[in-house]
């Protein structure tokens, strides 16, 4: 599992790392990372609502940013989701 | 990403399936999963104190068993610290 995890948190890097903070996801990032990592376990991956819809939803202190733990209730859900739990 | 989480929850179904509920981890479950899956991101793996400690702090509704979503949180705790967030 520490494998798996840590491709997790190098590509939250990657994307996060694109512009501004360097920790945190915009908008832009998190749309970009959406589109090209979870292209299949994010339903409509590619419609602006559906990223507009999710990125507040998950963005607890609503400052447009996404951190690490954020994004992670985010793959919690698809993962609890995609794994029929 | 969607490969790395695959494996995440392929793995917790392999040691949830082991004992009872199938969808849940027991505590020997969770012990047998951090000492084999966790050993150099879970301090101490192989400390019964540390697992007993770990369970309850992750088991919201103190029913012994470990749910994914509870499972998940105590891997996003680990990947935010060893990813130095």
């Amino acid at each position: 599992m520490e494998s798996a995890i840590n491709v997790l948190v190098s590509e939250f890097k990657a994307y996060a790392g694109k512009e501004g903070s360097a920790s945190t996801l915009s908008k832009e990032e998190f749309t970009s990372l959406v589109k090209s990592q979870l292209p299949n376990f994010v339903k409509n991956s590619s419609d602006p609502a559906t990223i507009d819809h999710l990125m507040s939803s998950l963005d607890a202190n609503n400052d447009g940013q996404l951190t690490f733990m954020e994004f992670w209730n985010l793959i919690g859900n698809v993962a609890n989701k995609h794994g029929g739990f």
